[in-house]
């Protein structure tokens, strides 16, 4: 965590980017660093948690870190909580909450609030539209033989 | 939309990965697209939503999407749509729905109840570590003259 914390303070002081960093951890090595990147590489997704998860997979060529956890320097907002998911992580820790991140102007607390709405009611909507071949993509893909599951 | 949807075919019959697609437009015209390409890249925050979103801001040189939306084959998981907020898309349509992707084994449903939990009490369970440091480093984020803020 110290680590995590420290990569947080880095990125303040060398003006890369937001005070958030983070490491992935398996089996007492770290495996994967990130720092937030945003607006240095003009990607909204870059957060420290993103970048050390894609690091994480590229050390290990693998999409998923089953046996691995994550140690982040803020409560992961719900765009790395979902990466946290889809990269099956076995836990993390953070050091730092949203309460934190909202006192300096992120909005992780925000968009947790935002998340629970329905689609419609949310201060960036999503509106459904009805297209039939949207479902049919799925069964082509239940069918696929050449498909990777995950 | 029938360009999003067409993205998810393509990438289903290509081998190229999960059924999904996305285009980002800006004023009628599609300034990124996206398919699903975790398994492609082992990475699995590769989604096509958030590979769109990659796409439209490194071809507007900006870390924002302010006057964009977002059109997606299936409705976005709990980590596209914080992606969405993140990059203050105006809006964007969605086609298929989480029961769809849920039903092809995919875990967008099960991570927005997942979200929805106390970290603690999660499957990949989140647990806080109390340093003092990790409120520091905010504090010396909103001291700093050399941030970008975003």
């Amino acid at each position: 965590m110290r680590e995590a914390v420290g990569l947080a303070f880095e990125n303040v002081r060398s003006g890369g980017g937001g005070p958030f960093g983070a490491v992935v951890v398996r089996g007492g090595d770290v495996i994967g660093r990130g720092v937030n990147g945003v607006t240095a590489s003009d990607d909204p997704t870059a957060h420290a948690e993103i970048v050390a998860i894609r690091a994480a997979c590229r050390s290990l060529g693998s999409f998923q870190l089953r046996d691995c956890e994550m140690y982040a320097s803020c409560e992961p907002c719900p765009m790395c909580l979902g990466a946290i998911y889809w990269a099956r992580l076995r836990c993390y820790y953070y050091a730092g909450t949203r309460s934190d991140a909202a006192r300096a102007g992120f909005d992780d607390s925000y968009i947790y609030d935002e998340i629970a709405k329905p689609a419609e009611q949310r201060a960036i909507p999503g509106s459904r539209v009805v297209l039939a071949e949207a479902g049919q993509v799925f069964d082509e893909w239940i069918r696929s033989g050449a498909k990777t599951p995950y």
